[in-house]
């Protein structure tokens, strides 16, 4: 019996082996698209428009061009069901939708592996503010477009320099996570240089998607957006005008700090290192802030000679050894925020019968070793803000990297900031339940050399210790912003009271003094002297 | 002028083309290891040892047997400075940590991949409910500890009917995302068949924990846990004794349905398959509730032929065409719930002195075509739920797949549906802040056969509209039994003060009888008569 039950153990064992086996990032995200953002049609038609213009934006940064973006969005007459759950169908219309910029462009043979391969880009290791990150985004979109409409991707490219266009119909080959390319040739193309992608989805058309477009606005007032929409069969045109004909100087590239590197990245590059023949070189190459001479010190305190051989090291030495000697924190104008000027400019636009509008930027700082910037702003009163901010008359505006963060607010660390301020202390006052009396809408920004996101598909801000106090003091900033606002409208408020008050009683006024003087007398000239 | 900016702009292509690479998930999730819950110390330990004891509890079910699991938490003196910023230094002390079970152990030659590897398992792409499901979480906390405390990890496995035990120490080539495996050895070990996994990793020990380890209880009453904890020198022992013998049937795997699976999942199962000759026999043996008889139907009205070859289906068309056939659900008895009775006993174990613990177990139903079921429970009042409750005097214990959810509750749809429910509406009534007048700690648990979650870290569960509303009616039938209990006790409440009040006057009454007899009259018995 006991030989028995080892026996039943033993084949579990066995059968579980033979179940194992490796998946590919394509694989996994491919059963879990709604962790990327793709859970229902109209979020995933923001989406796959986020992903789309967050490359074009970061495609003419590179290129230090004012970005004009072309987005088109046609609903067509296919109706996908996308799935039933006892008896109830859950349907969704084919929307086709195109961005087109005028960007640098992806050279030919890099056009297949961006768009058709998961995790492949030029931004994942690389310390350096943009939009794009992670080399998933929009390779993603096209997972989805495949799973459901099973229609292949589009891409038009023409780079500066070329004679043609290059256009490529793709679709991702799951299993080996590589692109699968159905054709690919030449065309003229009128652009000098841009990118127009063209991806296919089953989508839902709805007021956030423009509310986006917007928001887009704040994080690139340089950008000219044209949006054409076809829902229903009936056509229109959003269209948003650049505010300034500025280019914002593009971020740098900045190498890693000792102060925040983790052992175990160090030892890697040391030992996969090519081009360095001593820890001496290795140091003051690779890291930020780190002089030959500095690096001698540190190897001094770790006790290792100076011309070791990179793969020699041993990191955790030389991190604590790093922690003795004062370096210099890493440079900070590797970013390029928004601007306080902007924010307000922006904020203006968007609401323009607002009764306050005011913004603060922090200066850039670190969060482990990598640098930040932190900028807010506020809107108060008026019937637009009243209708963005919604029944609870307060809403946050949050961006990363200059782009709007369009879902899953809750956990993210600029939101949560905003909600631990305790703001009627700066003058907003607010009702039994905790809401504010007037409406109002927040905007909290970082930018970073890489935005700590919570998640894959990028929805929310981590709650970095150093990000938060930024936020923290950021908001309060504002705040006494604010309240310089509120307590000037309440002198005025209660000034006109006055006014009003003493109007009230200057006809008896009048008349007394009448009485005392014996004559009629007219006090009109008398109050407009005392009042203006 | 026009032709430098184009070689500009040119230039700037071809470095981007030069920058991109691909990259693996050990590398993308090795600089993004917050997504996967190791932020900070504290948040690490809890992390690491949910991996680790997710897997424990899968193995012992894998082979129908009682879970005995020993862990092992051990503060060593080893300092590690996580990061500085600003001279502002964070540091964690490294600790062992070691947990052991009585599961079906790994097969040798699988222990490497399995720890070493990220997006390797036997569960990816099971439709079968288990703890572990991803690939991914082990591997995770075997990626935090190389990156920090740089030590490898190290596998103890024996499988039934071995003579001897294993022993791996790995580590895990990142840039290969494959282990390295630094010693292999076989050797003797007393346990007849089981795992035990080691690792040190900077950490922070929390209350939470403890918390976590009770949690625990309520999704596993046939698991015994033994945690052994030495911090700052002083050993402690927590042990949690099973309050059933009888293992949880194993849940059974299930296939796709019909009506839930994507159109580009179908196409692409049909083009790889190598075990059908024909879509008839394709559909019948791979999907869910599909005869022979039905596939032909189905491809009767798709107007595809029954003998094609599977490689030429049309997915789109298939599944149109078997939304026209009335395809029986999917068979909910793939599922293994806790049981109501074994969350109310968790509950009174939890909470000995609470005034009322109630539970509801809902009926299976399918959202996607994955069968869930839903469970809730909840402890009012006393000492134990006013401390796990905390100053806003409500807590939501949140259970998927029998194991607790320590972090990122609060876009959780388990945390959503609970704070939509009116409960002042089933007697639990609230202050002036909106928080109840009597401690209270709510359980929600969901188990299926896939748990989408929001995130690879799987912290919290998406929002799917059939999971909300089965959770809202578990929670409602919930709330009835709430306000019977509720009722029933201010109908006490209201009899006592009303005895009180009558007692008050009694000697004056019986004063007055005396009075009126004309001698001393003792009215206690007709009084105790009166109201028992």
């Amino acid at each position: 019996m006991e030989e028995k039950r080892l026996q039943e153990l033993q084949r579990a064992a066995e059968q579980e082996a033979m179940r194992m086996r490796e998946a590919n990032p394509a694989e996994y995200f491919e059963r879990n698209l709604h962790q990327l953002g793709y859970s229902d049609p109209e979020r995933a038609l923001i989406q796959t428009l986020k992903e789309m213009i967050d490359n074009s934006l970061d495609a003419t940064e590179a290129g230090g061009v004012l970005p004009e973006i072309l987005v088109s969005i046609e609903e067509t007459d296919k109706v996908i069901t996308l799935s039933s759950s006892m008896g109830k169908d859950r349907k969704a219309k084919v929307f086709r939708v195109a961005v087109e910029d005028n960007g640098i462009g992806i050279m030919p043979d890099r056009i297949a592996p961006s768009f058709g391969k998961i995790l492949y880009g030029s931004k994942l290791f690389s310390l350096r503010q943009s939009r794009g990150q992670q080399g998933i985004g929009i390779s993603a979109a096209i997972l989805y477009s495949q799973l459901t409409s099973l229609e292949p991707a589009e891409i038009l490219s023409r780079v500066a320099g070329s004679s043609r266009a290059c256009r490529v119909v793709l679709k991702i080959d799951v299993e080996k996570n590589e692109p699968v390319v159905i054709s690919n040739e030449e065309l003229d193309w009128d652009k000098p240089h841009g990118l127009r992608v063209t991806i296919s989805i089953p989508a839902r058309y709805s007021d956030r998607l423009d509310r986006y477009f917007k928001e887009l606005a704040i994080g690139n007032p340089h950008m000219s957006l044209v949006v054409k929409k076809t829902l229903e069969g009936s056509t229109s045109e959003l269209r948003i005008e650049r505010t300034t004909d500025q280019v914002p100087p593009q971020p740098k590239e900045m190498k890693p700090h000792l102060y925040s590197v983790d052992p175990g990245i160090m030892q890697r590059m040391a030992e996969v290192d090519n081009c360095c023949r001593t820890l001496v070189s290795f140091l003051s190459k690779h890291f930020t802030m780190v002089s030959p001479q500095t690096a001698r010190r540190i190897l001094n305190l770790a006790k290792l000679p100076p011309n070791l051989r990179p793969e020699h090291i041993k990191a955790d030495r030389v991190l604590e050894a790093a922690k003795l000697v004062k370096l210099m924190r890493p440079r900070l104008d590797v970013l390029s925020p928004i601007g306080e000027e902007n924010i307000t400019r922006a904020l203006r636009e968007l609401f323009p019968d607002s009764e306050f509008v005011a913004s603060v930027s922090r200066p850039p700082w670190t969060y482990k070793g990598i640098p930040f910037q932190v900028e807010v702003g506020v809107a108060i009163g008026g019937q637009a803000v009243s209708e963005y901010a919604g029944p609870r008359r307060m809403s946050v505006i949050r961006l990363a990297n200059r782009v709007p963060l369009p879902y899953d607010s809750s956990d993210c660390v600029i939101h949560r900031t905003v909600e631990e301020i305790d703001w009627p202390n700066y003058g907003l006052s607010t009702d039994d339940r905790g809401q504010p009396r007037v409406a109002v809408v927040f905007v909290g920004s970082i930018v970073a050399s890489k935005v700590p996101y919570t998640s894959p598909g990028k929805f929310s801000v981590a709650a970095s210790e150093e990000i938060r106090d930024e936020l923290k003091l950021a908001f309060q900033e504002l705040g006494r912003k604010m309240r310089v606002y509120f307590s000037k409208k309440m002198k005025e408020e209660s000034e006109a009271k006055r006014f009003e008050f003493f109007k009230s009683y200057y006809d008896l006024l009048a008349e007394e003094v009448a009485h005392i003087c014996g004559e009629p007398l007219d006090v009109t000239p008398v109050v407009s002297k005392l009042f203006g």
